[in-house]
């Protein structure tokens, strides 16, 4: 079968590779579509950061490693023991992988497992392949009113759900999203969903300030036309946002982040750093500000992403700028985000586990 | 009257001034003791920091300013209408100044005003002088139990308990206190008199482990001879302590915070810093770890430490290493607290409020 394999920095080859197999409590899904993310673009670009270059402890597996880790598809078969799911049904992946034994795992915070990674970067197969054998606990039923495009954008948006949940959103709280990328979107998106009282988005890019808006968010700042700090706590009519979610990880975005929010206000950090940044601690102290970090989702945030996809209050359709097939995945797809990314929100590849089960279904 | 008056950088005065007048809802008090802390060290070495160069927004004050915001004493006079204290009576003063207006404030939480400050440090006089006029709101009646010397601590005290308060400690917590100076001292007392499982210190001073042994401390680690981040994880009997107070205020135990905690733990910053320090968010990130920061207290906080200390859970007397005159703060106060900052806890300064009313009473 064919898959996306990353062998290291700029080195992404598109091959022949064995199946996995699919044993007992396991399930192999056919990938339907499958999102190119900036974990992707760093992995091409100056990696391998999470692909593991020497065996990874629960996979076991070193690079070259398949990619793919935001993905929907079909299931095409059933290992010993799978009650919960059958043939030809739509679901999505949780790509989270976690030990089961350490204190997070034991803790319920898999998401935080110390020896975790993802399907699609941690070895262990991925979504940019004809094939991918998943655990049936990672798998989660695609409501028949979900088409499978947005099925490969519920793992973004459950980034956002997750980060949201972080936070102690009230049904009067103004918040403040930094960088209208796909995360910040889509907590806009999730935002809006949750009814927000005001949403303030700052994001350079012109195209971005546009999908935000396009998104429902009530206000967009451009911060190199004005003092983000001074606009946002104007807008929030009262002594800044209640909360901050900082999805531009930037020196500049850090300091906006914790002088803007109120006092006893939360900075929720969603962005991964690449170095270390100067801080100043007393912009925390002078306020007494909260700053907190997450990192993926759990299962309950998927869920509830997928429950909202299905009633309607979730419609990120707009988000897929583009959509390409897996031989066009550096092309297309990764260069073409690397050259211009701000035109892009998600761009999808279209696997083309959809037309197999309904061939197989026959 | 006598008043330590600061000039500026290394120029502290004690000079004859007027009294000031004891207005309506006013108090005037004869400090006994007061405590000499680091923000005052800071304000002669480096300063003015806190002391206003401009009109204080509340006090309308400015340079020279009386010092002393650690301080207990004796009221010795009653504005009109003041009803709940009586002369002669031992009280400690609540330093903060808060502008009863701000979006803080109205909130309840008037430690963080943006106008705010300090008796003692942003004008309105001090403690290190004859008399002190305070609003009665800022005054705490000290019990029978409770020596004047040790009243002078209840501030510290209070930074103390307000940073705790700040921290979801429970029953099992495990907790590392990072700098072993007065305040990281007062954080140990605090945490002993809450009955904390486990309290691990980090000092580097020789002297300062010794003290947080005797205040109670379960463990006390030498930064210097082992690592930190190793020994605390080791000890903690868990990925990490639940929650770390940085008292030290460093680049390096910034760090050994945010790496130590473990995953959904908290750090709470209580320490002030001079500048920007070198930040990974990523270390919190992959943890998912809170960081929160904490300034001065609320008076429910003052209140509890009057509490724990007249019930004899707080036992602070071993803090008080010198005792010295008015006339000798900057030579064997101040002074000597930079020379040998690491032999101190703290200084008191016996400015005589006690025999003062014991004259007036007669
Ligand atoms: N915590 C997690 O589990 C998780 C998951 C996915 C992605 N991420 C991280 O979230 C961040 C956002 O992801 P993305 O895919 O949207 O990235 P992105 O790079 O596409 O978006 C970031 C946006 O921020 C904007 N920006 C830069 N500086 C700004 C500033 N000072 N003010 C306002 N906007 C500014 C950029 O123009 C860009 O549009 C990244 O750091 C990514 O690594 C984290
Ligand atoms: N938030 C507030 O309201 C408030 C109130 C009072 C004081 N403070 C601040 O709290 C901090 C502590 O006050 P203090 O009076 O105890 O100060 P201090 O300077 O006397 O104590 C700091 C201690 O940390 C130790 N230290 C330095 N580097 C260390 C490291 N890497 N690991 C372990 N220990 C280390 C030093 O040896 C010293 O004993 C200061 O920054 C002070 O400004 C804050
Ligand atoms: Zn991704
Ligand atoms: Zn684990
Ligand atoms: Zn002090
Ligand atoms: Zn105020």
């Amino acid at each position: 079968m064919r898959a996306a394999r990353y062998y290291g920095k700029e080195d992404i080859r598109i091959e022949e590779v064995d199946e996995q197999k699919c044993g007992a409590g396991q399930i192999r899904i056919a990938p339907a579509y499958v999102g190119i993310c900036g974990t992707d673009l760093h992995e091409y670009l100056g990696g391998p950061t999470f692909a593991p270059t020497t065996p990874h402890p629960v996979t076991h597996d070193t690079i070259p490693i398949t990619l793919g880790h935001e993905f929907s598809g079909t299931v095409i078969e059933l290992g010993k023991d799978v009650t919960s799911f059958s043939i030809g049904q739509h679901i999505v992946v949780q790509p989270t992988i976690s030990c089961g034994i350490c204190e997070a795992c034991t803790a319920g915070i898999e998401n935080v497992c110390c020896n975790g990674g993802f399907i699609g970067l941690s070895g262990g197969g991925g979504g940019l392949s004809d094939s991918v054998v998943v655990p049936e606990g990672a798998v989660l039923a695609l409501p028949n009113n979900i088409p499978l495009d947005i099925g490969a954008l519920v793992e973004p948006l459950s980034v956002a759900w997750h980060a949201i949940s972080a936070a102690p959103l009230m049904s009067d709280s103004v918040v403040l999203v930094l960088g209208g990328g796909p995360i910040g979107l889509a907590i806009v998106q999730c935002l809006v969903a949750l009814n927000t009282k005001q949403i303030i988005l700052s994001e350079v890019s012109k195209s971005r300030q546009a999908f935000a808006k396009a998104f429902g968010a009530h206000h967009v700042i451009d911060p190199l036309a004005c003092d983000t700090v001074v606009v946002a706590k104007e807008l929030s009519g009262r002594d800044g946002p209640d909360i901050v979610f900082d999805c531009a990880g930037m020196p500049a975005s850090l300091k906006t982040a914790c002088t803007t929010v109120r006092a006893r206000g939360t900075v929720v950090n969603v962005a991964i750093w690449e170095k270390e940044v100067p801080f100043n601690p007393n912009m925390l102290v002078f306020r007494e500000a909260k700053y907190t970090a997450v990192l993926g989702y759990q299962r309950k945030d998927v869920q509830a992403v997928i429950d909202y996809l299905a009633a309607g209050k979730l419609n990120p359709a707009k988000m897929i700028t583009s959509k390409i097939k897996l031989e066009d995945l550096v092309e297309g797809g990764i260069k073409a985000l690397i050259r211009d990314k701000e035109s892009h929100v998600k761009i999808l590849v279209e696997v083309g586990g959809m037309s197999r089960v309904d061939s197989a279904a026959h």
